[in-house]
């Protein structure tokens, strides 16, 4: 627990939150900022600013509760789509530093738009594939 | 294996592909279309069209991969967030019907958006809430 962290106070009820999951390990609650109506977060309840910073086993629970949550959204709001989505740090738009994962409900038509895509110049891709390669632990 | 599927031709090796990592289960290669240079896609060797097909076994081992490529990216393109994402279904904007996270490095300024945030009507929170959460399995 952080005692300043906003997850935290949700996990300890100090903040209410509209549960729609819970285990040992993880929590879900619903957004109170809807993309789309339906959409949750699923946390863990030990304090981790990332996924980077999880424990594997931690990590395998809430990939797992993160796939129930994806299911039961959704059913529940007769979705054609969902996302599943972490981001990691604030220049990846991370707002809470506690890790989450989003799940939001996508539907034809919704028009939410996906970033576009690049492209690498001549050999850069082989430059880029040896230094992360090599970084594997 | 699914005979017609871009992902299973890469693991084939019928489709070249730059790959940064390789375990029993799971592979993980460069977007040849990167949102920002360095985005790795992260995928089950097992076919399986979307995150909810995948059984929890091999998603335990897809979730510590995609830890493990957000680290090496992160490191590799000296990034200052990483997003981990994963689109279920053509909704959602899933290219490719084989499952796969998404690794995409983010740096401060780098201008992409996300989505805006809604809100719900008096009420409506708590009905979403009833429905999503009786609908765990």
């Amino acid at each position: 627990m952080d005692k300043d962290c906003i997850f935290c106070k949700i996990l300890k009820g100090e903040i209410p939150s509209a549960k729609v999951y819970e285990d040992d390990n993880v929590y879900a609650f619903l957004d109170i900022g809807p993309v789309n109506k339906g959409h949750a977060l699923v946390i863990p309840k030990e304090h981790h600013e990332t996924v980077m910073d999880m424990p594997d086993e931690l990590l395998c629970s809430l990939a797992v509760a993160a796939k129930k949550t994806c299911s039961a959204v959704m059913e529940a709001t007769s979705a054609d789509g969902v996302n599943l989505q972490m981001s990691n740090y604030k220049a990846a738009g991370q707002l809470v530093p506690h890790a989450h994962f989003h799940v939001i409900p996508r539907f034809e038509g919704d028009g939410f738009k996906h970033w576009a895509q690049g492209k690498y110049e001549e050999g850069e891709m082989d430059q880029y594939k040896e230094k992360i390669a090599k970084l594997f632990k």
